[in-house]
């Protein structure tokens, strides 16, 4: 005997998301089945409902219900100063922080020749027309500290530059209530050369 | 800026399952964004089917789209040994091995006075009656080698027995291709005790 197939396909379901394999999909499956109705309708309802009524912001590639999104519409931004990060994500990250007011740029992805990732690839060609059209003073690079991110990183820098914009880079160093005994030497490296006076 | 409230009630949705916590759950609903349409209806559809088209067996209680179950419709199975397994997908894993060809019957929990489950808050009452009416033989426990499993058992073991029905128990010991060395001394008990002769 297989698994009954509706079973057998919520498994499968479960399998295509990330770091689930089949023994925690069915896990997944089995409890999902002494789930509440509402609540598993409301699962189902929420799924289709983040497929369809979410979209990718013109101006700034930012996820959002509508376009262009509450940040690009906010007069009380400050025009003048562009995040730019890989991921949507990474903007709720830096909202949470409630210190910057500027505006943001997402290029859902990153440079990366590893994996053909070229320049055309990401959300570039839209930030270089951003550039162009308005006042903006500082472009702050927020991709990650990757190999990958520190590439996309000089390349935007050496891109950007050259129009007479400011170009910056998020600090890297050491975390916030973390001990020096067990940072990584790159990590304690950049924290030494990134040093500020008291 | 808070989460796109698309994104924040499929975040709490996945928050629902066991083990899925806020950073997990948010990873989940960005990379369910990025997945095909057809995946993500397929996903819906598939948590909706799986509480619609399944219940359980009136006579075994396993899980199954057609009441009887498969397996208790079925002519060339051998009516005269149950097996006793805490959860449906027990089943599913002991009809993996293609060698048992009795009926199973499926407790839905185990008892545990810690939690408050008593013989009448598991499938048991349905089992008494399958002992009674039908020309069972022997009766075989393959509750968990937890204590509750272990008490379960005990339990059981006491309950049919006075009616002349055999009861065994699965067989503990070494799992196969394991080494002596890593087992833990319980395990290692029941290997010596349940030892046979070649």
């Amino acid at each position: 005997m297989q698994y009954p197939e509706p079973i057998a396909r919520l498994i499968a379901s479960y399998m295509n998301l990330p770091g689930i394999g089949q023994k925690t999909a069915t896990r997944l499956a089995f409890y999902t089945i002494e789930m509440k109705d509402e609540v598993v309708s409301e699962f189902a309802k929420s799924l289709l409902s983040a497929k369809r009524d979410l979209r990718y912001c013109h101006i700034c590639g930012n996820l959002t219900e509508e376009d262009p999104c509450e940040i690009c519409q906010d007069p009380t931004r400050d025009k003048s100063t562009i995040l730019v990060v890989e991921e949507s994500k990474d903007v709720m990250s830096l909202e949470k922080v409630r210190e910057y007011r500027g505006l943001y740029h997402v290029l859902h992805g990153v440079l990366s020749p590893m994996e053909g990732t070229g320049p055309e690839d990401i959300n570039l060609g839209s930030l270089i027309s951003r550039l162009h059209n308005e006042e903006v003073k500082e472009v702050i690079i927020a991709t990650n500290a990757t190999t990958e991110g520190e590439a996309t990183a000089m390349y935007l820098s050496r891109l950007i530059k050259p129009a007479g914009i400011k170009v910056t880079r998020l600090a890297h160093g050491l975390s916030v209530g973390s001990d020096i005994e067990y940072a990584d030497e790159v990590t304690l490296l950049k924290a030494v050369e990134g040093r500020r006076e008291l």
